[in-house]
């Protein structure tokens, strides 16, 4: 489509990257000092205080079709309960409950009315399971593709959020489950490669990745995080966040990252490297969460009867500095915001 | 893009219209019985209510290139401008004042970063002027053009906010402004013609629209509307959200249709309709609100300097029975939803 010519000219936004972008938007929206913003960008949700023990924790997601799902092997049920779950993440990383949400669907107007269906069907089985209902939204025409944005609201109570920017030098790094198998499903599905039962947990860590609210909440109820995220990015990113807020550095031991067997199995037989997926594949929705070596005990020990997660892994701890880096044998690496950039020259 | 081929038969969107999305979307979220929502989907914003008093509001619009805008002749500084104009416009509706709003931006990565810094000023534009910070949102790539996503958050307090079903038979239609001028600038838009002195305000009002924050709260605030929506899809198809959600019908006598001169005079030379441009076009965002016959002299003489409106003008009056009616010189044609529609039959 023709477009202006005077704003045609001059650098474009794969030149500056996601965090050119995010600095644009920055300079323009500082981060507000005011007395009903407790947080806003640079979490997992915005926090608005809304009574003297409650907050409102809000957050939003959008989901292009061709660059975070194809529909040539997306069905629409799991796209739906995809997009649903992500956003559900986020309430999970501020330890949060939640409450209600908004759909805008972008539809092109050739789309078949029974992809719109079990499309919908997939947002509402998260909807049902935690009791958030839709209650607003806009449809709109799209002619290009099917462009999701959901926007989900939750509860939380004040001095019991986890934010991002809680780390402190010795705190241990965790993960809630495997890493990996998100972008290993990603790979398989993009080498239309038929499912195979070995595979299975791949494909599904792909396309239906489950929100982890339980531990969570139970993490924010128990204060036992000083900081936590979603792994929406990657976990070289999403610990990026996390250091910078916090002003501290990241080391993560290369042998502690959890990586499940079929996932090792397919990075092998594809000549892939596991590791590669695991740092900076990204949507693992998982959580990322940091504590402090007196917790520590308690979360290896506790957490699996609390929570239905796999791990939790310790992956490393946290250091005076700045940045994230990957300790392997013999070597040191800078891996800080290496995972998945919306706008970064590939 | 290839899409799984189970999905693709059957009838499309285009064949159900906005109004069969909407069912399905109905179908499964079905409006939500519950404490926590005063209101949901069928209203401007949805309702939460957050205390004894207060209520929560939250409106969410999605704009698409090629559908909503074209960047050929539309300066991404008023495309910013607009995009929160419309939102905020959905809080006057309900005489709200915003309170926060979210950004969500899917964006080419070949979109130069000078576009981005305006369209990015503009949004700020109504974010200043009304105290709106920014406090989340999302940035993602979209290969075939830019959809923007902005959510507003407001304030409003209990049995002082102006719903779409107060209306009932007697009352007076009123409307805040004139109508058809921003489908009259659109004709000139997509027309490619020069600006003209005498059509400033007909390209004005199609991209630069002004959100009736003042009137909306002075509306609600001395509880003069028993209803009110904002004019987006045209009289015909706003008005029919009323009818519908009050129970009752409208007649509105087309004598009565506020059109400016401006307007009057490029359908003249462009052989087209301003009746049907004020009535069908859409995108006026003035509101729309009915009064009972006690408060319609108030309305007339106390709400100009009340406000900084053009209006307000009456344009008919509810009446029993179901559905929107356009009365003429010996007609009276059955206009319920005829305004735009974004799956119709076109």
């Amino acid at each position: 489509m023709a477009r202006l010519k005077s704003y045609l000219t001059g650098a474009d936004l794969k030149a500056i990257g996601e965090q050119g972008l995010l600095s644009i938007l920055e300079e323009n929206f500082s981060r507000v000092e005011r007395p009903d913003v407790l947080r806003g960008i640079g979490e997992d949700c915005a926090v608005i205080p809304i009574s003297r023990t409650q907050c409102l924790l809000i957050t939003t997601d959008t989901l292009v079709e061709g660059v975070h799902f194809r529909l040539d092997y997306t069905p629409p049920y799991l796209l739906g309960k995809k997009a649903m779950a992500v956003n559900l993440s986020d309430v999970a990383a501020m330890g949060g409950v939640p409450t209600h949400a908004f759909l805008n669907l972008a539809l092109p107007e050739r789309m078949p009315v029974a992809f719109v269906r079990r499309l919908v069907q997939g947002i509402n089985f998260w909807c049902r399971r935690y009791s958030v209902p839709i209650i607003g939204g806009d449809t709109v025409s799209c002619p290009y593709g099917v462009v999701l944005t959901i926007t989900v609201l939750g509860k939380g109570y004040k001095g019991k959020i986890a934010l991002r920017s809680g780390a402190r030098e010795g705190d241990l790094i965790f993960v809630s489950g495997y890493l990996g198998d998100a972008a290993a499903g990603l790979a398989l599905l993009e080498g239309k490669r038929k499912p195979d039962t070995a595979y299975r947990r791949l494909f599904r860590a792909q396309l239906d990745p489950i929100p982890q609210l339980e531990l969570g909440r139970c993490l924010a109820e128990h204060k036992l995080a000083s900081a936590m995220i979603d792994l929406s990015d990657g976990l070289a990113t999403d610990l990026a966040h996390i250091v910078e807020e916090s002003g501290v550095a990241a080391e993560i031991d290369a042998g502690k990252v959890p990586i499940s067997t079929a996932c090792r199995k397919l990075a092998r037989e594809s000549d892939a490297s596991a590791l590669a997926w695991a740092l900076f594949g990204g949507e693992d929705y998982g959580l990322l969460f940091i504590v402090s070596p007196d917790n520590a005990e308690k979360i290896r020990k506790e957490l699996k009867s609390l929570t239905k997660v796999e791990g939790p892994f310790c992956v490393g701890k946290i250091v005076k500095g700045r940045g994230v880096f990957l300790w392997g044998n013999g070597y040191k690496k800078d891996i800080t915001h290496k995972g998945y950039d919306h706008f970064a020259k590939r």
